[in-house]
């Protein structure tokens, strides 16, 4: 079988109905494209879980402040259209920005609407204004047009699949999210589309980020109970690599996101951090 | 065919999913219950463009205002079953305000968000702050919940059936939105359920509404070009009733519902008016 590729959303929706109407289970990977093996995961899971798998590619530009970088978000389509079509993915929806977003486009999908202290206003959401908003109301859009049954997301955004399942909740959307362990290099560096951007010095740099989560792992395991103590201790030795800004360091609650006083397993130690320009983000479930 | 009555929202998602794969086209038609023959007319229209009909009752707490009427809005399930019993509807969805909105609930739907002059922030949503993001929200529940192929709204509602239309076209929902004419009394009051509201010199009152709708066309098919002039007679013709208090009179571009400077045709004539404490509205494309 071919992998069919689909701009056009009316034709996508089509195709997607004529699925579900055939009665095939649909799998559904939302990417900005730029795909590495993190990505080749989710899809593989998506696999497992549904019979017929479509990939969205789309570099989604109200997810993306204004000072950020979403024109130089690599875009490298054929080579991810390769590596999807040796995972037999059965289509890629690959929309224009323009499509998605016409002049006028004014509706958003927002979680914790208004709360001061909602789960995106946190961690990611205070250096990133708007940036869940702007998720949620594509990935709501993504869910319309493909009605998928099940759609997989990356643990690494670990905020991110928290309130993907929170809309999901609370819109009644049928769609099972299921979250995908993240995707390693073999020195720990978390994979991310964003890694391409760094100099070779940074990316060595960069395994800090992960090193420093299984030190607070070493701890915790260890019985640590001070949140304050393992921020401190992941702080000094991150900060010893001079290339590297720490943006945030929380230990929080896995559920709400809100931050503990008192580490009682589960908790989420999220990260992140600068490398010049490039913001990279880490988290450990512990 | 008897007609399913279906309060959990699991239960209705299934019985729409398993109609949809059985190839049927779903008309849908959500309704706040307290049913007159303006509802019954959006059910037939539903009927006609559709092979199967679900028609939701459900008082959304979400859309009405602190001091507005939620607890004392009319609930007349029984008798509305036993109207769409008589239409051959095919199911009826009456979830609990506590399913549909449990503890926790945070997610809203938001056209026109953040904008100042937004659809949802103009005629019905200066009095009533927050209206429109309680009906887009309640209906985007409704709309995957049950994935309708069409939906119909009624025309007296008008900006409301505007805005769902508009978050339709942005959230790209599959579902055609159909539009159904006001439906009147003899006298031409326009039907409402909160009409049950009135004492019966409100009720005779409230015709003013229509008439003064009737006479703004005489008016502009008179060649008209004020809409200050048509206003102000309308006013005056209204507050000739001194029972009746005038929310606001309004002559806008029925797309954009901004005021016009001056007629020219297409324009939408839209009015509130509290009768004690009874909001009524009615409209008039001319």
């Amino acid at each position: 079988m071919s992998m069919k590729i689909i701009s056009n959303i009316e034709k996508m929706n089509q195709y997607a109905q004529s699925l579900t109407r055939k009665g095939f289970k649909i799998g559904f990977v939302p990417t900005m494209g730029a795909l590495h093996e993190g990505h080749i995961s989710l899809v593989r899971l998506a696999k497992k879980y549904s019979e017929k798998v479509i990939v969205s590619i789309f570099v989604n530009p109200i997810q993306f402040g204004p000072k950020e970088d979403y024109k130089r978000y690599p875009r490298t389509f054929e080579n991810d259209c390769k590596l999807l079509k040796k995972e037999n993915v059965d289509a890629v929806f690959y929309p224009s920005p323009n499509d998605m977003f016409p002049e006028g486009f004014s509706t958003y999908v927002e979680v914790d609407a208004g709360k001061s202290k909602g789960l995106d206003k946190k961690l990611c959401g205070i250096s990133r204004p708007g940036h869940f908003r702007g998720v949620t109301t594509v990935v709501a859009k993504l869910f319309n047009i493909i009605n998928p049954d099940i759609a997989v997301f990356g643990a690494k955004d670990f905020q991110q699949q928290l309130i993907i399942k929170k809309m999901v909740k609370d819109l009644n959307y049928k769609v099972k999210i299921i979250t995908a362990p993240t995707y390693r290099e073999r020195d720990g560096l978390a994979m991310s589309s964003r890694n391409s951007y760094l100099s070779s010095s940074q990316r060595h740099q960069a395994t800090a980020l992960y090193k420093s989560l299984l030190l607070a792992k070493r701890m915790i395991l260890s019985n640590e109970k001070s949140p304050k103590k393992i921020i401190s201790i992941m702080k000094k030795f991150i900060e010893a690599n001079i290339g590297i800004k720490i943006d945030y360091i929380s230990v929080v609650d896995p559920n709400t996101l809100e931050d503990v006083k008192e580490i009682k397993r589960p908790v989420l130690i999220a990260i992140a951090a600068f490398l010049g320009k490039t913001r990279l983000i880490d988290n450990m479930v512990i």
